[in-house]
């Protein structure tokens, strides 16, 4: 099952290699010491991976479980229709690259969402962190050196390597190699929180690829905003918002296990109205206020006691980082204090589901009349388009202008402020009041536009951002 | 000694008028019943303050005190050189608008303090507590409308008024306003946590001043940028820095006061360095990072150990908001714990003073080695001035970019970024390092720029945007 990764191309385009940190499988070790292949999770896996499976591109991303570093050391691997190069990496320095700076520090600078009066610290101990962040980095800038084939497109994803292009850039010329940011980008301001010698050098390793893209044309914005703060000349930006697979997401709709999910979820909620919400337990993500804002909505608008329900269906992210699981029991302690102040016997005005339990998911999207996005800080969302597709209920979806999707979704919304818990209060309230006709024209706006673009279109406007 | 704010003008100008939060006077209820009253404190009254004595522009500020309630009953009273109006408000609106709105809402907002996964939130509450900002503007407001002098020229301070302008032009179109911002403008990303339709009459009432003022070109292109957002066509603006009183400070370098406690600062110090910072305990200053920068420095360079002292100068500052309370803990803990760490029976390692003695402050001054400004975010800063122009020793000025000041005399100091914990260490390490010819240029540069300007030009420069 291991082959080369400069096996001849089919493509009309050049050949394609795709990098990140997460790859398409895992692998285990089975009873027999064989290697067992699994399909992973995630946006961009379930994005791009079907559009990948049975062509000869090449994904390459670091080796997370035993499994794939057995399968590290046997070169690409063919499995499960992806030809997958995994990559063993040291794993306390991939954890400091990972936890430390990608995680700790550059999500939280993209996202702007640090503390500032408290975090973040740069001393002596994050530099060496940044030093693994370096060679990390280095390590998959490497594999690209000595193994893409000739004249490849080589498509970067995320911030977890932004260094990788100069490397590539200095020793393989031939390649063409973009960067694709799944972030947001921070705004010249906040950006310059990092240390300077190193806000610098991920802004020229950035500009060391051949393009660099974003959802929206504002991160591209802050982005060549920064560059030209530090005077450093941009290279080729684009703007390509990544796409819900309608296909994918419809066929997850119409399974049984998302049906029986749904049924369940019905008898739950009865004949009452649904909010629903559908995200990572991730700071960025607003959980906080959201709820907040519910508890507003019974307070000043008693008819909807006992009439509606939220359907929380978060899932737990980055627990290794103490800012998540402490995030996780602040939204537990919230939930569970609307819930004691407003269930009745009958009624439980909150339904937490953190069981991370994707058909479920679906359902409630599938359900809902209400759909609640309301991130401080995102690249994109795409649970707004998959609600859009997904949803059979007319139902409105209330989405924050911090969002990446608003910037294509805007009209087909009603936006919501997501530091404004008296106005989200109240769109809450609109929007469960809005009379039939108006919902449709909403829901029927919101399908239209999600179906206007498909991963594939992703896929297509990376590569012609470096094939012309 | 009360007389009437419509006095006929000596000044070749424009009657004049200043309108502030704090006055230049309070007043407190003598034995006998009478008024007596005091000099205020506060960096726009050591810095205009001089310039209005005995001149027949009138103060309008809020009443703070018993006596400046009475006051406000007399109308406008010559105390202390300045012809004052105090404005008696209601209690519970003013402290709503001063503390809620004001302080932690629009300083939070403008300096980028929040940590934006948790606060603000902005609920039903909230919006009870802009109703009284709206208030409190408008009462000073219409102050303005029924007493300013024909053609008066209007300078309102801050962000504690910025409403004032929009009664005031539709109301007294013989006026000329202007609002003057002592704080940074927070960029459009970070302004867009404001309620929209607060964020919207927030910029529309500054765009209803004839002229808005800011002391570095950065926050008047973030201001623009903000109206640029909200589609508000901006008003003009000019860029004007507040200085230091330079006759003023020597009076105090120069005081018995100052001397002696020069004396008591070098006895403690004796032959070792010193290290100056002298701040409020605001969020914004950076206590804690500078104090870690030191550790760091005593950690890496052991042969400072025993050789150097950090006398930090920083007094509370609104005390009555817990998040001031909780920094000011943290800082003094931190404090413990460094000098735990490392003071011997001859050595305190870290010196706190929070005696808010000004003339203490200034023999620091005098004295240091190295000044350490290092704020996350503020609108100018004046001790980098102020240190500038007391320095007896050559001294070297370490200056956060995030500074107003910076923009100014960022060619006479290091740079250090706050957020930098070892970089500022290192530059600690080098300013204590440098050679003495290379210090004098440092110092020389300084006092040169410090000496270039004076309030009386930020004054005229004022008075200019609106008397063309």
């Amino acid at each position: 099952m291991s082959s080369d990764l400069s096996a001849p191309s089919a493509s009309v385009h050049r050949p394609l290699v795709v990098v990140s940190n997460r790859g398409p499988v895992t692998f285990r070790i089975g009873d027999g010491g064989e290697l067992v292949a699994k399909r992973g999770a995630g946006g961009l896996v379930s994005g791009i991976g079907p559009l990948l499976v049975d062509t000869d591109a090449t994904w390459i991303a670091a080796a997370m479980t035993d499994g794939d570093r057995i399968a590290a050391e046997q070169g690409v691997i063919e499995a499960e229709g992806f030809r997958v190069r995994t990559l063993a990496l040291d794993p306390e320095q991939y954890r400091m690259a990972y936890d430390v700076v990608s995680n700790a520090t550059l999500w939280f600078v993209h996202h702007h969402l640090y503390e500032l009066a408290r975090r973040p610290r740069f001393d002596v101990r994050w530099r060496e962190a940044w030093a693994a962040y370096q060679a990390i980095n280095e390590a998959f800038a490497q594999v690209l050196v000595a193994e893409a084939p000739p004249a490849a497109t080589v498509l970067v994803q995320d911030y977890h390597l932004a260094l990788v292009g100069r490397t590539v850039r200095a020793e393989r010329p031939d390649l063409r190699t973009v960067h694709f940011s799944h972030t947001p980008f921070a705004v010249p301001d906040l950006f310059a929180v990092l240390p300077d010698d190193i806000g610098r050098e991920y802004l020229e390793a950035m500009a060391a690829f051949d393009a660099c893209g974003f959802h929206t044309t504002r991160w591209a914005k802050a982005f060549a905003d920064c560059c030209a703060r530090h005077q450093i000349a941009a290279p080729a930006t684009f703007v390509s918002p990544l796409a819900t697979d309608e296909a994918d997401i419809r066929r997850v709709a119409a399974s049984d296990a998302c049906q029986s999910a749904g049924q369940r979820l019905r008898a739950t909620i009865g004949d009452r109205r649904l909010i629903t919400r559908v995200d990572r337990i991730e700071l960025s993500k607003n959980l906080l206020r959201g709820f907040l804002a519910y508890d507003d909505l019974l307070e000043r608008w008693p008819e909807w006691r006992g009439r509606v329900v939220f359907g929380a269906f978060v899932y737990a992210s980055r627990e290794g980082l103490a800012e998540y699981l402490a995030y996780r029991q602040e939204v537990e302690t919230l939930v569970a204090q609307i819930n004691g102040r407003w269930q009745t016997e009958a009624w439980t005005p909150i339904l937490l589901d953190t069981g991370d339990d994707f058909p479920a998911s679906v359902a409630a999207l599938r359900l809902y009349d209400v759909l609640l996005v309301n991130p401080i800080r995102d690249g994109l969302n795409l649970v707004a388009t998959e609600g859009g597709l997904v949803n059979e209920n007319d139902g409105v979806l209330l989405l924050s202008p911090e969002a990446g999707a608003f910037e294509r979704l805007g009209h087909a919304v009603v936006a919501v402020n997501p530091f404004d818990v008296a106005s989200t209060a109240e769109a809450l309230h609109a929007a469960l009041s809005m009379p039939s006709a108006d919902r449709a024209v909403h829901a029927g706006r919101l399908r239209e536009l999600a179906e206007e673009r498909s991963p594939s279109d992703w896929l297509r406007e990376q590569r012609s951002a470096v094939e012309p």
